[in-house]
């Protein structure tokens, strides 16, 4: 039956989280190393040491690797509590794009490829990047993926130019999308593979400046020239990579909805106190109308978005009501636009001081600008949306 | 747990529900006696008579007076269902103001009173009013309530000005807000009053030409002139009129949500046939973006206003949770303003027909309309969400 | 030079205009006459006469026809001034759809036909309607056109099915958009004809309901059925039907957007007048910035919507700047939607008086929804804004 | 009469200043000088000579000081096409804050003062600040001003505190709002001070890191102490404070939307080249309505604060009606958000790249969300405007 209590332990542990971030992680909100690229490797290392201390790292990990296996609406709960600073998933394992590449890699990777590739990242050692999207497009239209695959029946070449590529900077578990072009020795089509980061034939040309500064070591853009891969570096099957996408994204993009739920509840936190504190015209500024109804349509997007992810997962979670896909489309488009207008509504009641980096709501502001084009614009999940209610 | 399932016995008696509405109730759409000043008691006692039939007539009553008595979650799911015609509820009797004052009525007034006022609306023989709004502005604001109760000992003498009193034309049952004055034989303060609609001292001056169309008989303008009523009349306590209103008021808000879900959920139905059989440059207007985008923004604002009811209807039914005061503020605000944007693409996808009767879209446009000042305007909403976050 | 003056003589007319409408038309707007289907031929000519009296009828007219020829600017000014009430461009004869069929019928019929069709209706004897929408929809896809022309060499036979013919009940002008098949004995396509309403074959099935009010007479379904007509029954050149009703429509579609401008003032001189007097938590409700800031949006929408209308009035009245029609399309997709945000938010301020007729806002509300369908759905006027930005 | 003709004159000095910000200044955007915190004064000095060298350095400045002196409205058109890159205003020394401050100084400041204060700026070889702004919120409501000036008859003591003062960092042209106590030697109250940026006493604390990146040298937290000033320092009368930040504020709020205006037209011209370049799913995404309804929003929206600002201006220009305040606000109000959405759409449409500085249309979508804020936010403009309207 239709229920929205949280159980006490669910409860507990997410206050744990919440406690964590509160008072270990935010106060490196103003570390010199979270910079325009993010924060840098040294940052990261430092908040996962704090999170592996506390016994949170990886906690949304598989029990068999060591994790808490929570369902997806328990994910909800939880990763919600850690995005209270975007610093928070840094710290405790459970940001994009590590968390959404190990969960693929948990799906598709084999006994090896496990040992190799995603171990190193689920304890926090390493970090792993997802290559797809390239100058021309790959992104939204996969159909234009132009990296490609030259198979002499031993190795893969690959050739082809990323970019946009998230934490290139640094990572040792790369994840590398190409299109096998037809050969005499095996399949061919868009397919996963799997490399270290220092591979000949990887180069980072640079560090893309771009509006948002949550993700480790920034954006890269990445030329990919005659990397020979074995056959073993295929992960998963061949030809299927367009497939693996999905089964990646479903998820990934509920659990950025989650991290930024949690940081917009934390701007609007921000905003309250502001909007209690800032006197103008005679009174306190939450109590001039132009300002209150700014926090109560916040309150009530905020608990809107909530709704709506917990209801994305409850589908994922009843895994016989399909992939999910329509749904986490719905979610996705929504959460992503409503909580850009929270971060805004924050800023503007903020006035001067939402624009700086006296507190975090301007990056997070600047970062939500950013979820509406990540995992897909919301131009594209409407197209997708309409297009299954119109079938 | 969060849980979104619908079990299998509630979702047999809503599609019984959805059913008789879309076989038995549609059809009257087209009644002349619909009319501007919406369906006429002759087409209700006819439209009633139907729902005892089928066994559906004032489903929601408790059991004690022969309903089913659902929690809020379970009617949240029914009333959507009956919905789907904005006849639907004149149907089965869980129409405003009936379906609230019944409420009201079922949890204050004693025995006489349930046996001469409450027994004979609930058996949809009669209907009732809730004469609580005044020219001057006695809605949002009930500190402005004018009409004055004067108590000699034994009886209340009431004058007053009342209008925009929903189905006054024709009902039986009044309940009256008044405010007594201070007097040395008992209480005074805001104050409800029970009587039957022919006492002398109750004039129907006109009923109102207002744009929605689903209020049986409209809305009156009232005057009081000289109401004798015996101290039997007060229903309740002296004095506690607006406790009383507010203990109606969060339900009732809540039941005109779910009910204009459903309209808004056979507008998009009729949109989308329309976008999938109508025709312009050279495909059918579905697939233009313009009119598809238009399709996804509604699919996603009605699951938001679905959930967004469960889960008020969640905290009414975990009565240890508060009043639900706030919490049915946030959704009323929230699902009026949401489900007008579902209308107004919907008659905007039908063009030209869309503002005619050809469909029912144009009338739910208009009453949706009028939905976003009943029951407290979304600014007096958002004014109290804000007071509350802000506290 | 970047101007915005108005001249004197130009105010004098429109102060004289708005005084008309002010103190002889709008006592009119309760007058029964003025019914679900728009004024009546009854209060039309009523209403006529009046500005007969006053030295104001058809002004618009061009001059040899004794009209005072205003330029597109300063119509935009007098018409304003004429929609302070939605019946004064009845009163005045410079309403749709009869301004539109004057300004085409004066650019391309021949001396004949102005005779017998053009005179009468600019001395508000007669009525005239332009029969171009079809069930199927040639309005805003004029491909789809499906009345056709049978030329038998001498005839034309007509037949088929419009609807949304405005005026159609009682008007004698009537110009007819048909597609003329090909033929030995002429010229085919899209062609416009003339002739009287009550020509045999001409039949009026039936007066829709609609949410608007203020086209007189309503809007028609008509059956055209073996309707013959005469070779002189042509309207210009055949096969030119489309180029024709471009020709009315750039013009058409502005002179729409002023009387609904001078309509939208009106609401809002109404909304300003109840946030001054109405008084709600303990002073009056335009000093709550729910209410204020909705005066102050209304206050710039209108001033920008007069803007938009007075720069795509000078395009056309540089003659050489071309036709006007991209930035025709512009204005009225924009004024259409501001203008209906300012009839939404004089509801709201007004409460439940603006959901009723005590005030003209509801209607003007109503009127504003099919505005922005007429002439164009704001969809179709992005497609080509886009399409002329994007070439 | 109502006129919207540019005149040939100043339609070729526009298209001289557009073509030397597209020539000379552009290809600057991706200076390395360009930081964080704006150009610096290198970058600064030398894009300064350019426009020199061009005859275009500080077109704006009244004829005595060298300048065009345009009118409100010449400048309108001028400032339009300046602002094309964000550099551009810095070039041609039309850029706030330096621009506001040169034209309150050639109102205010006496002969020495000119000399001294503001021939320098005028000729482009110093800054200048106006301090206004301070921690507490003395922006939107000047009555928390705190800075205050103690007068023992012979000098003004300086105490305060001040943030969000543009360009600190460098300028030589201090404007310094303070209090002055009363005392016994003269005037007190809000009053503005002269004094060059290394008096004693002045301390630049930091550059604030802000999400805006188009003024130069940034935004600076200035702690004031002590700073002693000549009774020769007051600029115009004592008191008077308020009332010059008034006389500065309208057209400096006016000159901001004409440099954005300018910003926003080359973001649309960025994203329709994109849009018919870049291709998904089979065609060029400005064939997908969901982006070409955004580029028809656009062109739409640019043209309407194009108009706006005219109107403004014109008002401005007739020196009899008024100040401009209230047509200043809501010019402001409605362009600073109007060009917001326009950059977000800009942004959107080119998707990840919009996110990131490889075109500048992410910088300007930044820098226009600070617009909102500045110069008084939207919600401030609103409550002046409202008050205005309900008086």
């Amino acid at each position: 039956m239709i229920d929205f209590d949280i159980p006490a332990d669910l409860a507990a542990l997410r206050d744990e989280i919440r406690a964590f971030v509160n008072d270990k992680v935010v106060p490196y909100e103003s570390d010199p190393r979270l910079t325009r690229h993010g924060p840098d490797d040294g940052l990261r290392a430092e908040l996962v040491e704090l999170a592996r201390e506390a016994g949170l790292l990886t906690f949304q990990a598989p029990k068999r690797f060591g994790g808490r296996e929570p369902s997806h609406r328990e994910q909800a709960v939880l990763f919600e509590a850690a995005g209270w600073s975007t610093l928070g998933p840094v710290a405790l394992n459970c940001a994009a794009p590590d968390e959404g590449n190990m969960f693929l890699l948990g799906k598709v990777a084999n006994t090896e490829q496990v040992e190799q590739f995603l171990l190193p990242v689920i304890d926090g050692h390493q970090r792993s990047v997802f290559a797809m999207t390239e100058p021309g497009g790959a992104g939204s239209d996969p159909n234009q993926l132009n990296t490609t695959a030259e198979f002499d029946g031993t190795d893969y070449v690959i050739n082809g130019h990323k970019w946009l590529i998230t934490g290139a900077h640094g990572a040792r578990t790369w994840i590398i999308m190409a299109r096998i072009a037809p050969n005499p020795h095996g399949g061919d089509g868009p397919t996963l593979f799997l490399c270290e980061g220092d591979t000949a034939g990887i180069e980072l040309e640079r560090v893309m400046n771009t509006m948002d500064r949550n993700y480790v070591e920034g954006h890269g853009v990445v030329r990919l020239t005659d990397l020979r891969l074995p056959a073993s570096a295929v992960l998963g099957e061949v030809g299927q990579a367009l497939r693996y996408a999905q089964l990646r994204l479903a998820p990934a993009r509920l659990t950025h909805c989650m991290r930024w739920l949690g940081a917009a509840s934390r701007a609007q936190s921000i905003a309250i106190k502001h909007a209690r504190e800032r006197t103008a015209f005679g009174k306190p500024i939450g109590e001039h109308q132009g300002v209150s109804f700014m926090i109560a349509d916040n309150e009530i997007a905020l608990q809107q978005c909530r709704l709506a992810i917990w209801w994305a997962c409850w589908t994922l979670d009843m895994g016989d009501r399909g992939t999910g896909r329509h749904e986490s489309s719905m979610v996705k488009a929504y959460v992503s636009e409503e909580l850009f207008k929270v971060a805004d509504r924050c800023v503007q009641i903020l006035g001067g001081i939402g624009i700086s980096d006296e507190t975090p709501v301007g990056m997070i502001f600047s970062d939500m600008r950013a979820f509406r084009l990540y995992d897909g614009p919301t131009e594209v999940h409407k197209y997708a949306i309409a297009r299954q209610v119109l079938r």
